[in-house]
């Protein structure tokens, strides 16, 4: 198995200045890299305290790559939907270079209405701009004079620079949250797959997984070759009470700043985002306790979460976890002391 | 005056790969910050050996950011037409947190048809895009609930996160290449000045500082405040006969991949380019000679740049120097000698 943290901001200028945000992100990712954690990740999100300090992933992973040397570097997600695909395809070849090769792109279709609109994006278009997107930015990192005659672009002769580092283009994965079938295309096509196990149940997740490892084998690949990432709200203390109390109060606070971006779900439909409209419901009744009892949080003792550990690769296999230790606005102290113990007592166990 | 280096690549692949391109120009930042240079200082453009390294200015800043703690980052310029607004504001805004408010933010027009024809964008549209675009990221900066209806984007409200650590924004900067109403409406409006003397008679560069200078004190604003940057090639080395020799060779390469950038004027007219027909022979006839005759590249020993920086200051006042210390694909060696002579034995005679 293999770990890294998910810097996922779900503060506004109220709750954390954002040069606070930054400074401590940025101390957090060399704290990963000293206790040998696979990779840091962030997101694209926009307006609201959920996500919406991260606007552009690859400028935080640029500051991220420029202070370190070996952790991995993983957009999760850049949404193709909001930026040209020329300069999408080129900023990340930036990057990857600036990393020595240590970028891995996750790409996302997006879900929030609020984000669409300020676009000027229809919801019902986020499928074909995602395929779309993903598509052109593949063929600029792998070809000369390309020409791309595309629903939504169309551009070319062109030839992209600058080349990627990592050739022929950086290891692609694709966010899945709810949909079997987008799991098992990411797997035909050799993609990596970014997946929320807190919004599932499990036996959906273990669908998705089965459903994506079987497409990769139908279409030939190598188990090995497999890259599955789960994201976990997580908090550790030695003190199992003020784990469970602090864990609950900010997995509270992240799932109230969801509540604020999905709001939009009250009054909108898309036929590409079906089940969307009970997902304001979903997230009201959500309820820390049964999260815990399924599974869902790596909340806890580094012993407690050894065992949680323990059933995720149980349940799904040689998965690669992604630690949520910003969301919920908990001070530096604690993310620190949770990426260190987490570090220092689980880590070791299942590499 | 002040001085900084501007890192204008001008290497494809079969020059330079990428990634030495990066680690040289990380290094050259470090180093100009030991020496208590100003400022950093990277162009966006795309496809062509003249710029193509750098189609996100914003991802090496951000780089240079987390390197750094004192030096200015600049961007000369970001290219509004080619990115949407949300997204070009909000990843400025990171930066200018990442870097606790060293961002200065320099915008451009764009000149090169082929840029704007894969962007899909129509070259006489280059204007309007231009001001709309520098209006609502300035809107997107300052205003809460923003709702912006302009030609070009419309949405809203919206407010945008995260809010810039420079309050009530980064110094803005407008890159104008020839023409004074340019230079004029950026000094009304209390901006900064990007200014290119090597494709300018001294005395049109004069014209352009004085109604910018003009502009300023009809709208009542500080001399003291103005910001007017000029870049130059440079390249500095004790011995006078190499610094001609290689000062030339590195210039005339620049030339021949600017030469190369804009053949599509060969074939283009716009109505909001006037001149442009001629660039394509103006950049042909260009003669390294000529240029430091007419004291438009700081190349020579210290003491002959002294006399050439001299000159700037007789000729324009207290301006900002930007020295462009790698174009010409000049070994890293070269770049380090020629920052390190003028920042040792030119810098100090100005500051
Ligand atoms: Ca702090
Ligand atoms: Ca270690
Ligand atoms: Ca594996
Ligand atoms: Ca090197
Ligand atoms: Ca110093
Ligand atoms: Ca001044």
């Amino acid at each position: 198995m293999r770990f890294g943290i998910n810097l996922f901001p779900t503060v506004g200028p109220s709750d954390k200045a954002a040069v606070e945000y930054f400074d401590d992100a940025l101390a957090l990712v060399e704290l990963a890299e000293q206790l040998d954690f696979h990779h840091v990740k962030t997101v694209e999100h926009y307006f609201f305290a959920y996500g919406g300090y991260s606007p552009d992933p690859v400028t935080f992973l640029a500051a991220a790559a420029a202070r370190t040397s070996r952790i991995r570097l993983i957009t999760g997600a850049v949404i193709p939907a909001f930026t040209h695909p020329i300069k999408l395809a080129g900023k990340l070849a930036m990057l990857d270079n600036i990393s020595h090769g240590r970028l891995d792109v996750g790409f996302g279709r997006a879900f929030l209405p609020d984000e669409f609109a300020a676009f000027g994006i229809p919801l019902d278009e986020s499928r074909p701009r995602f395929d779309e997107g993903v598509s052109a930015v593949r063929q600029l990192w792998t070809t000369t004079d390309l020409v791309f005659d595309g629903q939504f672009h169309r551009f070319g002769p062109v030839t992209l620079l600058p080349l990627t580092y990592q050739r022929p283009h950086p290891p692609i994965l694709v966010a899945t949250a709810i949909t079997p079938s987008s799991a098992a295309s990411a797997g035909a096509n050799g993609y990596g797959l970014l997946l929320v196990p807190s919004i599932n149940k499990r036996e959906k997740v273990q669908e998705m997984i089965a459903g994506y490892r079987a497409a990769r084998a139908a279409a030939g690949l190598d188990p090995a070759g497999e890259d599955i990432h789960l994201s976990y709200n997580c908090y550790l203390s030695e003190d199992a009470g003020e784990a469970y109390r602090n864990g609950r109060r900010y997995s509270e606070w992240t799932n109230a700043r969801l509540l604020e971006a999905v709001s939009a779900w009250g009054v909108t439909r898309s036929s590409g985002y079906e089940g969307y409209e009970n997902i304001v419901q979903k997230v009201s009744s959500a309820d820390f306790d049964s999260s815990l009892r399924d599974n869902k949080a790596l909340v806890g003792t580094p012993a407690e979460v050894v065992d949680r550990v323990t059933t995720i690769r149980d349940w799904f296999g040689d998965v690669t976890i992604s630690l949520q230790v910003v969301s919920g606005n908990m001070p530096l102290s604690e993310s620190q002391r949770t990426i260190r113990l987490f570090g220092e007592q689980v880590l070791p166990k299942f590499s």
